[in-house]
């Protein structure tokens, strides 16, 4: 069988499945989970061992010390899979949700009911952790799985996806619950990506460029995590105490990741009094800075910023900050770069606060409080699929719930259209 | 300018106008939707002018004379689409709404919060009312509007949305609010479909071919809606009485419409019973039957239907039957043909029709009420956008809401993450 067969196969036992998982009762989709997460430490031996070929053939492809990191399993991270699968079975199921309901005046009561997309696509890179976590998150929520993780991970992938399939079938799942493409060869995810009659989402995970390149070439819509341009804009009246915290906090906590602070803007009439000391913290935490104009003459060990600084999703430890003459000019430069995940205000003044939150148009939207809390952890949800920078479907941290659709049930007694 | 230039242009254009519409108040919105009404009814004179040379244009070039029919403006036509600015003009704004909100033990309050989508791109064939009704609805909804209509209806279309945008512009919105694509270049419509950093979402309106084509090409999300292959499922334990009565309405009442009943399932228990008499009466309202061989051992008269027939969407007055065992044959039945549209049980017991409605995954399943109720005005949503197919982000009828995302505003107090 070639590779493109082998594809369309398993999306087909994949809609097959999902059918069934449809309407499994919550107490099996958990027993799964649960079993999972014994089998996982049960197979460690096994796991560890498929691990170390992987390693071993990336360390032999000349892979970077970071990617063989990212790439090991450890008797610890096999004991956090376990226990990431464990916290999913806690979480509510939230399939079969009532969302709304309403009686018409001819008496047909019309209820709005959660219920799984069907089959999730999940495209991502050498982590193996996410098997699991993909696996198990879209099972919770109803769906049958297909996972493609990336070629160094192979043995590790395929060594995990056994273990959750095995506890899946004891559970009474399908076997085609969970499934991953076992294929190094591109025309695997080539295939994946036109089987719109069976895969209802792909959501990728990994790099912007992996992101891009699946939704160009996707018939299946993509669930999309681009860029986190994050802007924190300090107001002419804002308190400047909090001001320095949400700002060391958006920058310094975790600069890696996407709800860190990369353009800071600052009103002219606290610039000078707020910057030195927030560039003070700022480069004792190693953050190179680098400012527009007016900033320099503020502090001129400053680095100028050029055009380019304002668009980059740095990920790191620099910080582009540019002084701005009012709040409408901080809202022109946040619709003009921000990449419309995460934008704050600070400020003490109600009318500056209620313009700057209805009118930056992004997933999420702050006062007094810093960017980093973007995330499906720290918003509550229990567990975080990724973050979304679609409009459609779902924006911002995705939970359980964003891996479900809805249908109307609709309950009469006999009417017809008149 | 080229085509293409023209259309990025308009794009660029529309974006720039939704950050405007985003916060307009409702009141302005409504006052431009009501001043178009008013418009609409002034203009009347130039807008005949204009759509008589479509006519006698689509005349010379031999269009079907049902095509010429739809492509005529007449007084009556106007007033529709004046009145139908009206309605939208007072249904609810749905942007502001707070959808949910809760509060983190951190003190962080986090809302969901119904925002517009933005940039809204409708693509439709020779009606023109659309581009009142489309525009209407994607103004309400805090949209800038992208539309492309059929080269056929190029001048009547044109001098639409002059009026349209003379009444926006004069409630105080911007120009780019409402544009139309006028050219007839095929070009025009491939680079619109390319504009995902400035269009946000492609609706087509039209047959099946044509959204094909639109979401095979697009880069930008596209609300589809494919065809509409209803069933109703007569169970062992249905009323007949009801049954006669929801079969009749879901297969003669407007056949040519996606919620028409296309495939009858009928229980063996009951098919001799029934068939007859149903029969007799879609006969006399001119139904051709395409049935199963034990259908055919019933009412001999009746052709054989073919595997296609199962298949097909007729749009037309014919209905294929099929005799089967028991709920689970229906179920599997559904499954394979239906579309996931509409589909419906009549069964007076109790089990069979929490079963059927919980295992039919369609945008909507009923219970003893015809399929036909599958619309946005019976929803009682009292405006009607289209009936999505999708599974993301829409799913069945959809009415202002629809149109729209939301975004996260969260409100603190100094609040950093630790």
């Amino acid at each position: 069988m070639d590779v493109e067969q082998m594809v369309v196969s398993m999306c087909q036992a994949a809609k097959k499945a999902a059918r069934t998982l449809a309407t499994v009762s919550t107490p099996v989709k958990n027993q799964a989970l649960l079993q999972a997460a014994i089998r996982l430490r049960q197979d460690s031996g096994t796991l560890l061992a498929a691990n170390l070929q992987d390693v071993e053939a990336g360390r032999d492809k000349g892979l970077s010390s970071a990617m063989l990191d990212r790439l090991t399993l450890t008797e610890t991270r096999i004991e956090a899979m376990a226990e990431g699968l464990e916290i999913i079975a806690e979480l509510p199921d939230p399939v079969g949700e009532t969302l709304t309901q309403w009686r018409r005046p001819n008496g047909l009561e019309i209820g709005q009911i959660r219920v799984p997309l069907g089959v999730v696509g999940v495209i991502y890179e050498s982590r193996p952790n996410v098997t699991a976590d993909a696996a198990g998150l879209g099972l919770k929520a109803g769906n049958a799985v297909i996972l493609k993780g990336g070629s160094e991970a192979f043995l590790t992938n395929s060594a995990i996806t056994d273990t959750l399939t095995a506890a899946a079938v004891e559970a009474g799942l399908p076997a085609a619950a969970i499934q991953l493409i076992r294929s190094t060869d591109r025309q695997a995810v080539a295939t994946l990506l036109r089987q719109d009659r069976f895969v209802d989402v792909i959501i990728p995970r990994g790099g912007e460029e992996l992101i891009r390149a699946i939704s160009e070439r996707s018939s299946v819509p993509v669930i999309q995590h681009f860029s986190g341009i994050c802007q924190t804009y300090i107001d002419a009246e804002a308190d400047l105490q909090k001001a320095l915290r949400i700002c060391m906090n958006a920058k310094v906590q975790r600069p890696w990741v996407c709800n860190a602070m990369e353009n800071l803007l600052v009103h002219e009439s606290v610039a000078s009094r707020f910057l030195p000391t927030l560039f003070a913290d700022l480069e004792k935490a190693g953050v190179e800075i680098r400012g527009c104009e007016r900033t320099r003459k503020i502090a001129p060990q400053v680095k100028a910023a050029t055009e380019e600084d304002w668009r980059t999703e740095y990920l790191d430890l620099i910080l582009s900050v540019q002084v701005v003459n009012s709040l409408d000019d901080a809202l022109d430069f946040i619709h003009a770069y921000g990449s419309g995940l995460a934008d704050a205000i600070v400020s003490e003044n109600y009318s500056h606060v209620r313009r700057f939150l209805h009118e930056v148009d992004s997933a999420t939207v702050y006062a007094n409080a810093s960017t980093r809390f973007t995330d499906g952890f720290e918003f509550g949800f229990g567990a975080e699929v990724g973050i979304s920078t679609n409009r459609l479907h779902a924006r911002g941290p995705m939970g359980l719930r964003e891996l479900t659709t809805y249908k109307y049930i609709i309950q009469g007694d006999g009417q017809v259209r008149g």
